[in-house]
């Protein structure tokens, strides 16, 4: 374990990895923290499936595939097959070596684990360095309100494709949720140095983590400084639904647009170069860099960029 | 559905399975019904594996694989290889293929389905004309009393490779266990021409089924013929464990041992060639043909001789 400080991340699934997995390397073992969103998990075939903490797990592990941008590398699809031929849903692709995670979660949490043990575990196992935590070990369920009707996460994102018009997003089981403890202790902890949110969709994978309420009691009450990197470029979603999201939700989607929605909750808001005029809220401090991050060299630089605006706001506020 | 008379054969794994295709192959849909062995049964990885109802479904479907002798073609074996990186359990060699059938039949039971459901179910996507249905719908486990204390039947038979001394079995549960609803009304059917025992294992597969006391009881007052096929050809079993199993339970490994075991049961026993002297008990009548199963013809060839001996055992009793 370092000594040095530390660093905790809230982040969603494949755009906040990215950064994740820049901070994983620019930082030494014991100096990083990441949160997953646990909103999108759901019991499929059974199985208790945790796509966020999956993605963070298989990024930092370095078993992600880097071609299909999803799901794990030398992966096969025999049981998808299968399950077809015998009449099973097969809307949600689960690979073979997924299919383990989701397995072996699915056993230990049957046996009396938390969330938080099991991935602890795994963590361990695949040899990741810095700790990955969910939000909380409470169930907390993103349901999404279209003009079709309430649809469950995955049933919105995975097997209608984003398509039907959003409304409104409900986070089941937010209000009484509770941190789960490691989270807790690493917000605790005297060596933390600043707080990043990850350029993760605000609404869908951010927001189900600031439903937790002593998640946001937290970010509100901070002592040091917390900063968020903008998934929107240009006015534009690197990858994923955030713009379409945000029309839907009656948003201009810019980078000021998130600003705005992370206002009293952060003190930087990193933005790209091509969004350096970024309008920020008073109170909130932007900062440029490259965002779009294609190669490892981009998520470490970004990494790089966003500790030393972390520190550069922890120097301001002396 | 066919008019024409119909069969029922108790059956294990992989040797009795053999003689299962024949039948379907011989017979028409709606003909053969066979009745599976689920004292092998177990959870594992919190996935309710049924290996012999697996072994008729691949087998009849055409799935199976001809090559290794278990599992099914083309399998990859991606979950197994991921599971092992998390330190689950990797005893028990699990497909990514076959894993499909445990997670759907899991979740099937688990939304309130029998086994006997999830098996039909299954039986119609996978296209078998055969019905394939387990012996009961109530839990019944083998255990397996050894020099090293008593094992679950899986423990004893994959993780331990059959290497302890058995001492005794057990089958727990058996006793209270009700015969499945649908063996039932094969067995009560008036177009039931005979009873079929196929080569199985008559202490590890075909006992667990004889343990439910319906089953022995529609046995042994049975009103059509019963017959049974020697899985001992020459003193040695054909695969498996038989013969070691039968000279530590202190018998002779032999076809007579076999015949004298279902005496009261059936009427007719099929032995090799080779044993064309058998000795059976009295009021059981020995048939001779070639019992080793090589080839799709050698089941087939089998399976005609099967029939033949009922049928003249039917009319032997008129």
């Amino acid at each position: 374990m370092s000594g040095g400080p530390k660093f905790l991340a809230l982040c969603g699934g494949i755009g906040g990895a990215k950064l994740a997995l820049g901070l994983d390397r620019v930082l030494a073992a014991g100096q990083f923290t990441v949160v997953a969103n646990t909103g999108d998990d759901f019991i499929h075939l059974g199985l208790h499936v945790s796509p966020d903490i999956d993605t963070l797990l298989y990024t930092l592990a370095g078993l992600d595939d880097p071609a299909k941008g999803w799901g794990r590398r030398d992966e096969t699809w025999t049981f998808m097959k299968a399950i077809e031929a015998l009449g099973g849903e097969s809307w949600f692709l689960l690979g073979d070596g997924d299919l383990a995670t989701h397995v072996e979660r699915t056993r230990r949490l049957a046996a009396g684990e938390t969330l938080s043990m099991v991935t602890e575990a795994f963590r361990q196992r695949l040899g990741i360095a810095s700790r990955i935590l969910p939000m909380s070990d409470d169930a907390v369920r993103t349901r999404v309100r279209t003009d079709e009707g309430w649809l469950d996460f995955q049933h919105y994102f995975v097997r209608r494709r984003c398509e039907p018009r959003m409304e409104a997003l409900e986070f089941t089981g937010a209000a009484s949720a509770r941190m789960a403890p490691a989270v807790a202790e690493a917000l605790a902890d005297p060596m933390l140095a600043a707080i990043i949110i990850c350029p993760s969709n605000p609404y869908l994978s951010v927001d189900p983590i600031l439903a937790v309420p002593e998640m946001r009691d937290a970010l509100a009450a901070r002592s040091v400084p917390a900063l968020a990197v903008s998934p929107i470029i240009a006015g534009q979603a690197v990858k994923g639904p955030t713009a379409k999201v945000m029309a839907e939700l009656g948003l201009e989607p810019s980078a000021a647009t998130v600003a705005r929605h992370y206002e009293g909750l952060i003190d930087g808001f990193m933005v790209d170069t091509r969004d350096a005029d970024v309008e920020v809220p008073t109170g909130m401090r932007a900062f440029a860099a490259p965002t779009l991050m294609r190669s490892l060299e981009d998520r470490i630089d970004l990494a790089r960029a966003v500790l030393a605006a972390g520190a550069e706001l922890a120097g301001a506020s002396r």
